[in-house]
């Protein structure tokens, strides 16, 4: 009934797939100069996107720091993947703790946003928990298993103190990286040496 | 001049003490009930003390929230020398970072209050890093002398991360003491083992 053969179909959703695309890095880059309320003409002009675009795919502001929030949630959450098939475990663990904390501390002003009770947000904690619970906790179950770290911290409670010692809210920000590593060090503290088995 | 013999001058000093410590006393049962914003009445009658009192001391509600304040940060600050006094160097610290975790979490209204831009609430960080510095760090310096902790830390910096870990303005706190005695087993690791002396 319809032109739309499924190479047509394809080409169409990957354009629309790069302007969402053009659209979130653009508003990532605007947001950090100009907050989360930047004008919609900055973001579009940075992306080389249309206005109409922009408003089909992000009706509400909500829905862009929404996609903005997600994104970078993502690309936090996946980098643990990749430290943890370069490093040695406890090496991917504190590496990817930092990569964390500078997650925390960039989302300056999203959390201004997703704290202000618009309920378009209320998803984005369970999100956060879905995707970093099992990156973190994979890092620490390796650790554990090599022996490098104890094997009774959970990840979500690890996650929120790294986030509240992180938070943008705090004045004073000095102390933030020394105490994400004494709470590592606390995580190597009891650790149960590996038993040494037979290696050739 | 004047009729006020020195002992008449101690008596009335003694007096109005007195009135000034049951008025906070009071200030700080019915703060935790009704907020910081409790009426005058509710406090005055709890204290057994005259309104026109509890204005002389009084004139301003930032007065009052100051002296109490000021009351609960002594109170916690003169544990750690008891503390001290009493338990091994490791223990005393421990507790004393319990006993100020309790101090944390109990200042709910205390912390709105202090928060609210009010300038007569300016002087109390420092009033707080006066007293706190010093009593976590002589136990710091004690347990390390011992050699049950590194030397590193930073009293003041610990000091924020127990406040931000425990903050009465997170929303869950089901993880504040697990992650305070993770904080204290990084202290513990890559403590010193202090030289075994000669003992006698």
């Amino acid at each position: 009934v319809s032109a739309a053969t499924p190479e047509r179909t394809r080409r169409i959703r990957a354009d629309a797939r790069r302007n969402i695309d053009a659209l979130i890095d653009a508003a990532r880059e605007v947001f950090k100069v100009s907050g989360v309320d930047a004008p919609v003409r900055e973001i579009t002009t940075r992306a080389g996107v249309g206005l109409a675009t922009f408003y089909r795919h992000f009706p509400e502001r909500s829905d862009l720091v929404t996609a903005v929030f997600r994104h970078e949630v993502d690309a936090c959450a996946d980098t643990a993947a990749t430290l943890a098939a370069t490093y040695e475990p406890l090496e991917a663990l504190v590496r990817w703790l930092r990569r964390f904390t500078e997650f925390v501390g960039a989302k300056r002003g999203l959390a201004a946003a997703l704290h202000s009770g618009n309920p378009a947000f209320e998803p984005l904690p369970a999100y956060f928990q879905q995707r970093f619970e099992p990156a973190l906790g994979s890092l620490l179950t390796a650790a554990a298993a090599a022996g490098e770290i104890r094997d009774d911290v959970d990840p979500l409670e690890l996650l929120h103190a790294v986030s509240r010692l992180c938070s943008p809210a705090n004045v004073d920000h000095t102390g933030d990286e020394r105490m994400v590593a004494l709470l590592i060090d606390g995580l190597r503290y009891g650790a149960k040496p590996k038993p040494r088995s037979a290696e050739h």
